[in-house]
């Protein structure tokens, strides 16, 4: 029986999923794919949108309802449905596959599903993508690390003195979910603006957002799905 | 005129390359690839391989030679050349193409080629490509690094004690040219046989090495090309 298939769409960029995961989309009879509720009843799903261009037949995607609430017992309940309903779909033959946007392994809230179906003995398969901040750091033209440099990827709760250690001990720093750390990042900007700061929002997306004046990020006020690259401009 | 493409083609394994990668290497006239002198005369080259199984016509592929000295100088003059060819293929109007493993600007040192061509004001355009780690993560079905969780990349040098301070920092590890910290992470295996250790060799290649086994890596001897994902069992 096929396994389970965790498929990476990438950052946002149709083109910027690998050719297995487009093989595995195309393959699939049934494509659990996640959506946002938003105001008036609607709701937005970037990985739909992804799969659309990718002329992926529409009534082979379902789409369930992700909840972005801080609790994180809503998305899981969500999850847990999914679970059931591939589980089922699996067990009846069916090539069943979860997309996630970025990469499946990354950062990704789907992987809750991939360790309770493996936990259950059931036969999964993760298929790597694009993370956001490599699409980044190509649209920006970056070499985001090299030779001896490292890199610290921060899920969004630092210091403005945390950022400048790292930078001071050769580590390209990589911030996501701005959001939660906009007053310490603009701190930093102020301490520190011989630093090469880049700013990115929906890289490769029709609202793609690209900055890298520091002067301008200093006063931005950056939504969750944003993500900054720090570099020493020294290097 | 179009931009010289900097076309990343992921780890090894040919189908992880991006649809949009594979389109650039499809429409190029003249693609430059490294290859890497060995023993007889003879040389190696992953990136032809991947290319090879794409059914990248092998006429169009101009293989240069990079040698593998600790000298980067050495590098440096065959990526100097490169730049030179390149650059009098786009004047003549050719759709040029430079390859990388993993992603072009992650620890890829051809990267240099771009900047030079960035200074001479020449268009040039990056295209993303799985890196090496992400593809680990998906192999070994891991969730590399999840909500408050840091990922620190470390190329080689580091200590036992340094390991220890990351992983108890909620921080994922990942370690690539392991056999520059050997001695260091067989003593940081010793310490702490509780940490979960993955490692990886060639992944998605004929080649592939995947041992999940501490004690079995406690007296590997690992090559230059080879990665570890350490991560805190107890996350």
């Amino acid at each position: 029986m096929s396994p389970i298939q965790f498929v990476s769409l990438g950052p946002g960029e149709a083109e910027l999923i690998t050719l297995k995961g487009l093989k595995a989309l195309q393959n699939a009879d049934c494509i659990f794919c996640p959506e946002t509720p938003v105001r008036d009843g609607h709701s937005l799903s970037r990985a739909a949108d992804i799969m659309l261009r990718l002329d992926i037949p529409t009534n082979r995607i379902r789409r369930f309802s992700l909840p972005m609430s801080k609790q994180r017992t809503d998305a899981l309940n969500a999850y847990d449905q999914v679970y059931a309903a591939a589980l089922s779909l699996h067990h009846a033959g069916k090539k069943v596959a979860i997309v996630a946007e970025g990469d499946a392994g990354f950062y990704s809230s789907v992987h809750y599903i991939y360790e309770k179906l493996q936990a259950a003995g059931i036969p999964v398969e993760q298929i790597a993508g694009i993370p956001a901040f490599i699409a980044a750091g190509a649209r920006g033209g970056l070499h985001i690390a090299s030779q001896e440099e490292r890199l610290t990827v921060i899920p969004g709760i630092t210091t403005a003195e945390e950022i400048e250690r790292l930078i001071q001990s050769q580590n390209t720093v990589v911030i996501m979910k701005l959001s939660q750390c906009t007053d310490e990042v603009h701190r930093c900007i102020r301490l520190h603006p011989e630093y090469d700061y880049r700013y990115f929002e929906n890289v490769g997306t029709p609202q793609e957002k690209y900055i890298s004046d520091g002067q301008q990020l200093e006063t931005l006020r950056f939504p969750y799905f944003s993500l900054l690259i720090i570099r020493h401009n020294g290097f």
